[in-house]
This record gives structure tokens, C-alpha cells and sequence, in this order.
């Protein structure tokens, strides 16, 4: 079995793109990260395209604007996890020794549709009410209730993640806020206020993956990223589901950790999926960085901040980095690869040996939830 | 590298199912191909899912419908060649050892959607009018010039797929057609006819695809699929393509019988993409099965027929057995599968030891196509 490789990245500002389209966005990133990488499109073997509005053949188009026209293309949709199901799928073709060189890439335009997500037209509990921002406000209430969590307490994800994307060129939203600019901007669903969601936005990343072999090749960057573990599952029908507790996070968490053959206390950062300020914390507690119920009171302590001992979202994460679906899961990556090269400027961590990353999206009634998928990367 | 394979399969008749969604329709068909391959649900380890218009997660929905809730899932969006993409996929996760058992399914409804397939956003040749039928009309005027086909024995490819599907209780025309019933029905894109055409039409089908170990132990058929070669691949922009040769058919092909380590004449019967009459015989050419320029008058001969020495769409083909996108591609490795096991009542063929499963899908500018994808099956 292969082990694999990041030889290269690339990532558009995630931003409104009001005259660019999915695809010119997806050949922005891939060209990036082609010239990063210092690889030729014709030693590419094959590319998996994340996105969930792309259309049928949106990575085949994207292939065709790099001139990779010709190799195998996959489009994988799994909800806001689309981009780590295709660095996923793409390493596989790597760790199988299908392929040498992949492209895994996400890409999406968001801003151009009217109005907040669609929940899908057989999710009836979205269809009922039970949207994603009122979801994420019920367990915050929850949690509140259990754990004793504050409204200021909440409202510290938000400031935490946007002082680190205004430390990040590419984030869609680079101004500092304060405590008091969370619960003075507009409710959404109580007690969730405009700055604990994430924006909607556009944009695209992606990676190059390779062997070792094209790794050792190919090498122009101070250090080299290899994933190390992967985990990839939907949400469980059993019932032992908790609302507090994510328990399809903990599970593709375990599978990775486990791969990796590490423990998530050897985790030196993390890229979480913060789509609502609770869900920071509740995947924060799912990856197994700590007990269910202290990762705001570890907040407070300064735990997570870029200088603290496990920082979470340097990048910005989604609520200031933004979440263009497809392409949130790989820009995770582009991030754990620049801070493991040591060149995320103001916002660099200062251990980045070992990092996660974690998205998850999607819902189905009956069940946990739609996909989640986890990536731990390692400097080799 | 393992081998792979299909332990079990089911599918739904494809028709227009007014009541039934996408997800129910998936659902119906991954049932069957469960209780098929006697297969209890804790044995699956995974599933892909093919699917154009089923969103985000509709893979999982379709898993939590059959008792599979947890386990990871990925949708692969390839236009037409979706399900065939998600039955390469799986087979890599077996042949890798990723996974010992994985269900491949495809579904679609499609006959909810107003007038025909629209044409996707940045497909600036479809938005112009240059629409499947319209390509595929000059495609059958340039063959008409070139090699002297005649509208009568265009109209035989109908002809020969109608006797086929009336024999097939899964298809969604039952009725036999005639030469004259072609020639009258309703002009589309000159010179093709409303029976040169596919129909819209909904449905889903499923396999279950194992390891040897699994196959040997689940063994309840009187003989055993093998997936001996798999080829998949976007059109090229090199230029050298011709609207009258499939290059990315060929090359398809060509990876999927070297992998099997067989030629293209070892073939005893095929599923092909039939999306338009003239496309049966584009795609039998470009899948090296005559020469180019020769397939129609060897259907005048009989050479594709059921008692044929190379039947071509047993099932019915896209042109009467139906096209629900993504459900196409797994369909046609269910006819495979029933060839081989000697179960397809009036329309078995003779002679089922090599099949090749063919679709193709999609439409990017400036190159030759979409996507292509092929897969060759060997009894065992």
C-alpha cells in the first residue's frame, strides 16, 4: 500500500465571485496548485471533483480548462463533506497504486442562489422548519442546559476564528470582531445571532497528490505532507445518537486516528467544520480532543487560539474563511500544508507535526446525519 | 489485487413512476440486490451511489432505507456514465482491499422534469441549440455521407432494441416496432425520428460487488461474474477526434480488455450507450467490436441480434429498456449478470462468457466529450 503524498496546493479567495463561474473557479485552484506542485499535467493520472451545484460534468470541464482533458475524472457529491470525500477517494487511488499523481479539488458557486441552503426535497425534517441554523440553535440550547455554556462563551468561536482570517488573504471575511459585535448582529435562531453562522460564499481549492516516490521527485517545499489516516462514514440509524454528542465525527475520527496509528491528543491543530459557532465545539469534542462538555471552558482558557496548545481553524475556519461546499473540505488541506511549511504568516501555529482535518454535511431524517469525513496528515 | 465479484443484483422496471422518489426507487433496487446475493447488511462495508439529479445525499438516504445507515458512502456524479463510474469505484474498493463488500447503485427520477435534459451552464455549444439530438442528427448525416447508411437501416437499431425490450419485463417499452413505425413517428433533429430517441423514464438498479472469499462463500447462482477490466476516461482536446470515431470510447475500452487481458473480439454480447440509434453504432465501432463504418450493415446481416454471433442490448438498450441516468450504467451489469446465469427467458443470448458494459455521458466544449466509461465481465 502506497502512502501518500501533498505535493502541491492552490485556493481561490473565498469570496462573492459575482462574475466567475464554479468552473473557472475550480481551473483557478488547479492550475495554483499544478504550478505549486512544479508537476506536469501530463504525469496527472486522474481527478476527483467535490462540488454540489457543479453539475454533471462540472470536473471534467475543469480538467479541460487545465489541460488534463482526457484522464479519468470523478464528480463526488456528499454534501458540505464533497471536498474531503474527494481527497479521500483520491488518496485511495494513490494508497491502491491505481494512480501515481491525482487531483483531488472542490469547487462551488453559492452566492448566486436566492435565499439559505435548500434542505434536499426528501430531508422532511427540512422541509418542516428543521433547517440547518435552527438545528445548530437547538443544540446550543441543549448544551447550554447540560454544560452550563454561556451566550459570551458561544460568541468566542466567532471572534476566535474571524482574528485568524483576518490573518489569512484568503478568507471571505477579514475584520476582527469583538463579543459584543456577535450578540448585537441580527438573530437567526435563538440563541444563534448572524456571526455565529458561516457566510455563504464561492470559491475552489485543491491538492495534488502523488506516491513517495513523486513526492522525494518533485520536492520544492521546506517539508512534505503525508496522509497518514483517513475515515469516511454517513450517520448511524441505531438510535444511541445523541444531540450533544457526534457520533459519526467520533466514528471517522477513530478510523483515521486509528490508520494513522495516533492518538487525537497527538493532534497538533485542527481545520473543524464550524458552519454554526456550537458545531466548532461539538466536533472539536467528537475528534476526541477533549470530554464531551469542556471545549468552551478550554476556549476561555485560550486552548484553541493560534498561540494556545491545539489551535482550531487557523485558517479562519468557515465562518470567517467562509464555506463554498465543495470546496471548504480541500481548502482544509491547502491550510494544514501551508502551516506544515511554516508559511502562514500571523496566523501560524507553532507546532505542525500532526494535524486534522474534519467536514461534515448533509441530513437524513432517522439518522445522525448525512457524510462525514476526516483526513490526518502528518509532516514526514 | 483482488478480483471482483457481483455476488447479487435488483433493479426496478424503469418507467414513469409518478408516486415513487429517486431514494424509494434506489431503495427497491439495493433490497433486491441484498436478498440476490443473500447478503445480510452488516456484511456491506460501503456504497456508491450514481445519480444526476438525486442531491447532495441521496446515497445515504437510499443506505438508511435498506438497514445500511453508518457505513461510508460517496455519490459520483458523471452525467450518463454515473452508475457505471460508481460500479468502477466500488470494484476498486474491493480490487484494493479496502473494502470485501460494497453495493453500487444507480438511480434517477427523471420524469418529473420539464421538456427534455437541459444542458449544463457552461455547455455553451448546448445553450446554442447544439443539444444531444442536434449532435447526434449531424453525427447520423455525416455517417450517411460517409458510408452510405441509409435511413431504413438507422431505423433497424430501434427495430432490433424493441424486440429486445419486449422480451425484458424491466423495460419501459414492451412493444415490438417496425422499420415504418420509425420512419412515421414524429421528426426530433432530422434525420432523426422520435424511435431514434431514448425516452425520459425513471429507476434504479443495484449490485452487490465482493471479493473471491465473499463470492466462493455467498455462492447461490448457478455461475459467478467476474469484473475482469474497467476503463474510464474524459474526451480529449487534442484535436485528433472525429464526431464519426469514439476516440474516448476506444480508449476506454481499450484499458478495460488489456486489463482483462482480452480482446475486443472475445466479446460475446454488449450493453452499449444506444442514447440515439446512430450512437449504437458509433459506440460498437469505437469499442473495436467491427470496423468503423461497418456496423450497420452487419446489423442487416443479423450479426446483433439475440441469436446473433455479437448481440448488442439484449436487454432493450437505452432505446426501449429505458435511460434514468445514473441507473443505466448498474442496469446493464444486471442484464450482464442474468445473460450469464442463463435467466433472460426469450431474449437469452447464446453464448455468455465475455460481456462489455458501455455508457457515456456528458458534454464539455472543446474537447470530445464527457465522460466514458467501460467495464468487462468473464464467467468464472
Amino acid at each position: 500500500m502506497n502512502d501518500v503524498y501533498i505535493l502541491g496546493i492552490g485556493m481561490t479567495r473565498f469570496a462573492r465571485h459575482k462574475d466567475t463561474t464554479a468552473v473557472d473557479l475550480g481551473v483557478s485552484a488547479v492550475a495554483d496548485a499544478l504550478g505549486d506542485a512544479g508537476i506536469d499535467v501530463r504525469d496527472v493520472d486522474a481527478m476527483y471533483a467535490g462540488h454540489v451545484y457543479g453539475g454533471m460534468v462540472a470536473g471534467q470541464s475543469v480538467a479541460a480548462g487545465c489541460g488534463l482533458a482526457g484522464i479519468p475524472v470523478v464528480n463526488v457529491e456528499n454534501a458540505c463533506a464533497s471536498g474531503t470525500t474527494a481527497i479521500i477517494e483520491a488518496a485511495y487511488g494513490i494508497r491502491s497504486e491505481r494512480y501515481r499523481c491525482v487531483v483531488a479539488c472542490g469547487f462551488e458557486k453559492v452566492s448566486d442562489r436566492a435565499g439559505m441552503l435548500a434542505p434536499a426535497d426528501d430531508d422532511f425534517e427540512g422541509q418542516l422548519g428543521l433547517v440547518f441554523p435552527a438545528w445548530h440553535a437547538m443544540r446550543a440550547r441543549m448544551y447550554m442546559n447540560e454544560y452550563g455554556l454561556t451566550r459570551e462563551q458561544l460568541a468566542l468561536v466567532a471572534v476566535k476564528n474571524h482574528h485568524n482570517g483576518a490573518r489569512n488573504s484568503k478568507a471571505q471575511y477579514r475584520n476582527e470582531i469583538t463579543v459584543e459585535d456577535v450578540a448585537n448582529s441580527r438573530e437567526i435562531a435563538s440563541p444563534l445571532r448572524l456571526f455565529d453562522c458561516c457566510p455563504k460564499g464561492d470559491g475552489a481549492a485543491a491538492v495534488i497528490l502523488g506516491s513517495k516516490e513523486l513526492a522525494d521527485h518533485a520536492a520544492r517545499h521546506s517539508r512534505t505532507v503525508r496522509i497518514r489516516g483517513m475515515g469516511l462514514f454517513s450517520g448511524a440509524a441505531d438510535g444511541k445518537y445523541s444531540a450533544l454528542f457526534e457520533d459519526v465525527t467520533a466514528r471517522a475520527a477513530q478510523t483515521a486516528f486509528d490508520e494513522a496509528d495516533l492518538l487525537p491528543e497527538d493532534t497538533n491543530f485542527a481545520e473543524v467544520h464550524d458552519c454554526f459557532t456550537i458545531a466548532e465545539g461539538l466536533r472539536v469534542e467528537g475528534l476526541g480532543l477533549c470530554p464531551p462538555g469542556t471545549y468552551f471552558q478550554q476556549l476561555e482558557e485560550g486552548r484553541w487560539t493560534t498561540d494556545g496548545r491545539t489551535p482550531i481553524n487557523p485558517s479562519g475556519g468557515l465562518l470567517a474563511k467562509g464555506h463554498p461546499l465543495g470546496a471548504t473540505g480541500v481548502a482544509q488541506l491547502c491550510e494544514i500544508t501551508t502551516q506544515f511549511r511554516g508559511e502562514a504568516g500571523d496566523r501560524q501555529v507553532k507546532k505542525a507535526d500532526v494535524a486534522v482535518a474534519h467536514t461534515r454535511g448533509g441530513s437524513v431524517p432517522g439518522t445522525e446525519g448525512g457524510s462525514c469525513a476526516v483526513v490526518v496528515c502528518m509532516a514526514d
